[in-house]
């Protein structure tokens, strides 16, 4: 399939490239977020001090911004880091955790949104809604509840607005530029039994868009690669295995990734 | 046993209810707090920034403050959030880490019990005992070393003065609601060997406490949990696997706990 | 081999005597070093307030400083805990992620070495270039690419020059207290895969310098010591396990860590 080639183009030119993604995200699942990137073959750096994100963005290939423990001090950071990334071209991927939970978290994702130019948003129904529902300024967020009842007109005509890819992950992840939507049913109900699943999808994005080959399918590399692993880490496991375990596999089928994995799983499909 | 068909209850109402527990809480064990949170079928989130624990809490089923590695900042975040919990009915887990070793911890702690109303104490016997005798401020706290030597009296005493369900964990666990006492003999001695483990069980306890079936129950529950869930790795492991193995394989059994777990494994008597 | 002796007897010293590790280290990969430090059989500690890092340091027995993700806080506990550590004579390990990459993470490291007297200086050749050209004021930092290409002489003269011993990881490790030179040939390239290694390999340093045995002899077998980890961790490896398992086995290797370990597989030599 013409995706998919793309697709393996991607995961060629990370192996070349080795990109190096700057993140500035939580203290709560970082260490998987570096990890996953080293084990598809990029290189993570995780910097957030306001004097030293201009510098460190510099010699970067991608940001990764994720507001999951936002304070004071990396809000400043967030959008020092994001208007420089925008001025030498670097993509910026933002994953707005739990935005619509608190007053903190709306107004940042708006300031970043008014201020830095996203390549992708990445977010779980319900903060992808309340985002649709900030930048309108009109329409309420509560009124849709299956992505697949509504996910695909709320990603399309964000992406639009945005002028980026919208990625809303769930069962199915929906992702759009704006022109086209394409569907993704990779993955497994696992994934999200274990906390970080979320963030680690933002930081793979990060890593595909750093190669060049554009947002909308590094946006798409991403999310595949992320759901394959978790079907290959699922079957992996024995009756008596759960989440610890899980894990590890997981992060073994990243690093064992392969073009073989995206020609017989992937699973990706333009929606007319 | 009629406490067992009680903590049965707590772990179905966790499976019913997905408990949101919200953390304060240190940078080094974070993650598997999240992960222990989520892997027993509750909902963890982490928020420490002044600006946002108020709105945090209030949605949240129970508030977990761990203080290894408090600072300024989180100290405030510490004080707000516990207040807002007071003020509707989320119940309180503070975690004292390492209280006792540094005059910033007990300031900390002593203002957390002076604002914040608990509802379960968690710490080891150097942590309980420093607690002990900084609210009598007169007692000294390093005449007893075995947890049995003194431990049911200080956990008794200590309840009833903080009028909140202590627990002071070891090789044999001590609970009081300063009413009763109660003896868990559940655990391996593995657990002290990997970092967090006291942590997850201070996180495990929020979330027992986050089902509304009380405060001791909750930590009753938190706690045998936590040991069946170390017994039950330590008797996976192989001659040649070590700590990484066996972190693996705790996760495992909490998020493949079972009734049959309790009812074959559990271990707790109300001490006379 | 004679320095196998002593390597031995730093093991037995760490069992027998439990050293407590002070960290100031980075959100990132603080979990895995904490839990290095309690495989081995040591106590680790992490404080970053300016607040308590006086008190913590003057009950460890060893600290180690990290600048993974160093922010204006932690760089003022940095060297107040450094300074501290000078005046009571515990062993202050640098660890100098990232160095070179901003213009804040030298000067973070400027003011350190000219405000504390370190014990073990470790980093990576990038790093230690950095360093050594940072040092010189003169010296360009770029012509040496291979570490066995410069990196004897460059160890050898920064250690004399900052009267500390300085470590440079690589395929081959080179060590020097300014008097002698090492090269250990352990490890395996599967370390450079996954996120901490550098750190941990730090907080391993901290710990066997901790035992009071000496700055040259703690590098060699806290470097050694992960070395072996490594080829073990590398050698328990399926064919269709990755980077995940990896870690799990590294952990497991360490605290399996044995005497014979380095009687059979220690790879250390003096370079004359």
């Amino acid at each position: 399939m013409e995706i998919n080639n793309q697709l393996i183009t991607i995961l060629q030119e990370i192996k070349r490239q080795k990109p190096l993604v700057h993140h500035i995200t939580n203290y709560v699942t970082v260490n998987d977020c570096a990890n996953i990137v080293l084990a598809l073959g990029g290189s993570p750096v995780m910097a957030d001090d306001q004097d030293e994100v201009e510098e460190m963005v510099s010699i970067a290939s991608a940001l990764v911004l994720n507001i999951g423990t936002l304070n004071k001090r990396s809000m400043e950071s967030f959008l020092i880091a994001g208007k420089k990334a925008n001025e030498i071209g670097v993509p910026v991927i933002l994953d707005p955790v739990g935005v619509g939970a608190t007053n903190l978290r709306n107004e940042i994702v708006r300031r970043i949104l008014k201020n830095v130019k996203l390549s992708v948003l990445r977010g779980n129904m319900s903060e992808i809604k309340n985002i649709y529902g900030i930048a309108a300024s009109t329409k309420g967020v509560d009124s849709i509840d299956n992505p697949l009842d509504g996910g695909k007109e709320i990603a399309l005509e964000l992406a639009k607005r945005l002028q980026c890819t919208v990625v809303i992950t769930g069962a199915v992840d929906i992702i759009s530029d704006g022109g086209t939507v394409y569907y993704i049913n990779n993955g497994h109900e696992m994934l999200t039994n274990i906390t970080g699943t979320g963030c680690m999808s933002s930081s793979l994005i990060g890593l595909c868009c750093g190669t060049g080959k554009g947002s909308l399918h590094g946006a798409i590399a991403g999310m595949m690669i992320m759901g394959i692993a978790g079907e290959k880490a699922q079957s992996r496991l024995k009756e008596y295995e759960g989440l610890g375990s899980f894990k590890v596999y997981l992060m073994d089928a990243i690093s064992k990734f392969s073009i073989e994995d995206i020609q017989e799983r992937g699973k990706v499909n333009e929606i007319k």
